[in-house]
């Protein structure tokens, strides 16, 4: 370890800036910068050194190409104690702290006005190659990508007599290729989205609440938040990513109040019940989700009542389920559910005192505050792993296209409200899914089967089990009916009214059987399968 | 547009270089080199200039900043009708083509003498630089980045006077970028391994057995393979995207003979139907899959009789499915399958001419040859996407623990074997998972329940509907029973020897109820849960 004696200096996240580069001055180091960093570093009284009077080499081309010289190089990339001789010869003295970040080219694309020519311009060369030079030579050199690690440089170069760790050099050199490649990541993917779609001018305004595009390379970056014990089974080795930018009222932006650490199956079952629970604005709602699908889901006078309604669906399931509620988790229903049921994880948009301290009792079971939501969810894409490649979608953030009833009977005020119920929870539910629903309350879930037909008799096998009567509930099923064998069964059953997306090439046939039995039948024209 | 009079060549891959550059040459382009490319070049007659001699900065530091000079990055990234005053004061003479490739840094660390130094030496810093700032200026310069590129440059220089069209150096840009965003990622991922794992010697030994490192941060990069119509649903845009490397025998690389493009799908339910026929290597094996489940999965004295043994398990959910088999697909099996049923994907390692021409009947119908697979499958990584994050985990290759019978009757051979087959294809089965097999072939799949008991209570209805017996047929059960009710169902319909992986807090009672009904039970010490 030797100390640093020469940093170079250029910055597009000015924060705590003045304050850094003066304890460095201070301490005798000399800093080198160009453009707006240098103009700071004057105006705050800290002496630098142009770039250019270092290289002797004018800055030209506003500032495109400053750094790209082998004294600027040549002085972070030289090996100790190898190159020294050729770098006394050549007049290129050593650089040992490398502080340089990139305007984040995101941030650029995601400018209403920003036109290609606008983000190529934006494109950075001359940082990137400076980070990933020091980064390079980490054995000699520091580099510094994030504002938040000059405190952490400084205090290493007071216990070192002005000197970084190996240890934190090889960190901070990681960091900084983890950031040129999410740099580079960016820009490919929105180029790549251009290239492959010439007429979109915005391809990729993550920030809107237009889709992402697909561009010709998708480049993804996520972050570790989490190492796992293991995966979706024991033997599998797994961890918790989070995106970029993580957006509120999600899983992946919870924060946990208490219990264990979250399982890979607490966390995908944790966002399909809020994800679920989402869908559901017009008052106090509960969902409970199981092995991924939805096991209960209710409306309620209140979250205790509502939280009840969805026990009730499928008790025997709800045991060791993951619980979602719209509202804040009050005291009363988070007694409720620990006294009535284990329950490996509780999240809420917000939760008070009272109620983390009834659930407190149960010091195993995690609870999450995720936050409010947006009713408009911003887009983004979904993947789904096959072995050699990635299946990439936009997220299933629509609801239903145009609902049209196709039965003679119309559904009554109180039968539409349960369709619609229905058919939120059906879309969360996996294919092919059929759900019987009553007075806002999931009385049925058939989920997960191969045949149609058959996710409607689980449905009434669940709702017998739980003692529930389908009498006079109402069908959602995520796709059409093929035949009319399911409105028969769901008829003999005793429902009454049916919503699904329609399209069968057999519609009139499906839709006469619902005619037969007097059923109300409203088509969605958009179809939710979820596998 | 204006002809390419300089090009910088710099090039690992020496594929076609040679006639490359003399073609250039013989044009009157003049080359700037260095390194091998300039040796290869000189002892082939080319006429090159080197790089040192060009900028009047000598090759120091074992060649680490020879090209990080003004002079080459000003001649790359001046403004061509803007910045030419100020290039030609300062002696900047314009590059218009620049020809580098990088020896990628995946097979540096594949190999298995490479430690961190020698991984870190790897790094390429000039190679990149030169790259990015010859596509950020691609509005003069051109940049090759592949050698499959070179004669369309030729080609296009031979039509436009020696110039490459607008469209074709943006198109050759992009694809540096998206070369430099890959390059980065995997250096990233690599660093990000030791930083994470400082412990791990080679983190990133994608080609070995050994699983691949969760590193601090996850750098993907996918290619476009195939745009789509939609996704999932048909609101939702979708593409599917291959990996880097992408291995035999999956649908990724699968080569498709005839019929409609690969839906969404297709693709995932192709994936889930390949994996679990790769399960079967005692003797010809098919199997189908609906909606993402193995729905009839049977060995038969050859394919033809082990596909109709596989769709007699359940011919109604057959309708519309994906049928995979693990061996050549022959003209009996081909036309056996396209006159009884839709089928939507046939997926074979190979193809005969014979069973090509019976499937052409059916021209819609996606045929697909993937090549045979190897007995021991490479690790991977396996995602899912949740809201604002992705669960990374080792993808599920293994099959089971110590197989230990804990019954006092101890299963048959006959039972044993079907026992084994039976657990193949639960864990390919959506949890809870519960298959009934019989003569190796399944009886009945009960998929994606929220209760064992009523995935078994399922397993048992698609055995009735398919009018086969479950009388001394075996179960399968993708995780524990946590009470006995499951086996005292299962005992009710006759099933007569149970496997499960065991580990119940209920181990005992669950024992006891199979000695009870004397079932014979074996348990595998591992779980496979798929959701």
């Amino acid at each position: 370890m030797h100390a640093i004696r020469r940093a170079l200096i250029s910055v597009s996240d000015k924060t705590g800036l003045a304050e850094f580069a003066r304890s460095l001055a201070e301490q005798g180091v000399e800093i080198l910068s160009t453009g707006g960093t240098s103009k700071l570093l004057t105006d705050a009284d800290v002496p630098i050194k142009e770039v250019s009077d270092h290289t002797g080499f004018p800055e030209i081309m506003g500032g495109r190409v400053k750094t790209l010289h082998p004294r600027i190089h040549g002085g972070i990339l030289g090996r100790r104690g190898i190159d020294d001789g050729v770098m006394h010869e050549n007049e290129i003295k050593p650089i040992d702290l490398v502080v340089v970040n990139l305007y984040p080219f995101e941030a650029a694309v995601a400018k209403p006005d920003c036109d290609l020519a606008t983000a190529i311009e934006n494109i950075d060369i001359g940082g990137p190659a400076l980070l990933r030079a020091a980064a390079k030579n980490h054995a000699a050199v520091t580099v510094v990508v994030d504002a938040a690690d000059y405190s952490r440089v400084l205090d290493e170069m007071a216990d070192h007599d002005g000197a970084v760790s190996d240890a934190t050099r090889f960190d901070l050199a990681v960091k900084a290729f983890e950031h040129t490649a999410g740099y580079d990541a960016a820009i490919a993917n929105y180029l790549g989205a251009v290239v492959d779609e010439p007429q979109q001018q915005h391809p990729q305004q993550q920030h809107s609440q237009q889709a992402p595009g697909l561009p010709r390379t998708l480049n993804l970056q996520f972050t570790k938040r989490q190492a796992m014990r293991y995966g979706e089974n024991p033997h599998q080795n797994a961890a918790f990513y989070t995106a970029r930018s993580v957006p509120t009222a999600s899983v992946a932006g919870a924060e946990q109040l208490q219990g264990k650490a979250l399982s890979y199956n607490n966390i995908a079952d944790t966002d399909a019940a809020l994800e679920c629970v989402k869908q559901f604005t017009d008052g106090p709602a509960c969902v409970i989700v199981k092995h991924a699908n939805p096991c209960g889901v209710a409306y309620g006078e209140s979250l205790k009542h509502a939280y009840e309604r969805a026990f009730a669906t499928d008790p025997e399931s709800a045991f060791g389920g993951i619980i979602a509620v719209n509202g804040e988790l009050d005291a009363d229903t988070a007694q409720a559910i620990v006294e009535r049921q284990f329950v490996e994880v509780i999240i809420a948009p917000t939760v008070t005192t009272q109620a983390a301290a009834a659930v407190a009792v149960k010091k195993n079971v995690r609870l999450l505050a995720c936050g409010t939501w947006d009713p408009a969810p911003a887009p983004y894409l979904d993947y789904k792993r096959v072995l050699g490649g990635l299946l990439v979608q936009d997220a299933d953030l629509a609801l239903a296209g145009e609902l049209q009833v196709v039965s003679r009977r119309a559904p009554s005020e109180a039968e539409m409200r349960d369709l619609l119920f229905g058919w939120r929870v059906a879309k969360f539910v996996k294919s092919n899914a059929i759900v019987y629903t009553r007075d806002q309350q999931t009385i049925g879930v058939g989920a997960g089967q191969m045949s149609r037909v058959n996710s409607a008799r689980i449905a009434t096998i669940k709702a017998e089990q739980a003692g529930l009567s389908v009498q006079d509930a109402v069908m959602a099923s995520d796709a059409f009916f093929p035949f009319r064998d399911g409105i028969d069964q769901a008829a003999a059953t005793g429902i009454a009214a049916v919503i699904q997306p329609g399209g069968s090439m057999r519609d009139q046939e499906v839709i006469a059987a619902a005619d037969e039995y007097e059923m109300a039948m409203v088509f969605t024209s958009m179809r939710h399968f979820r596998h």
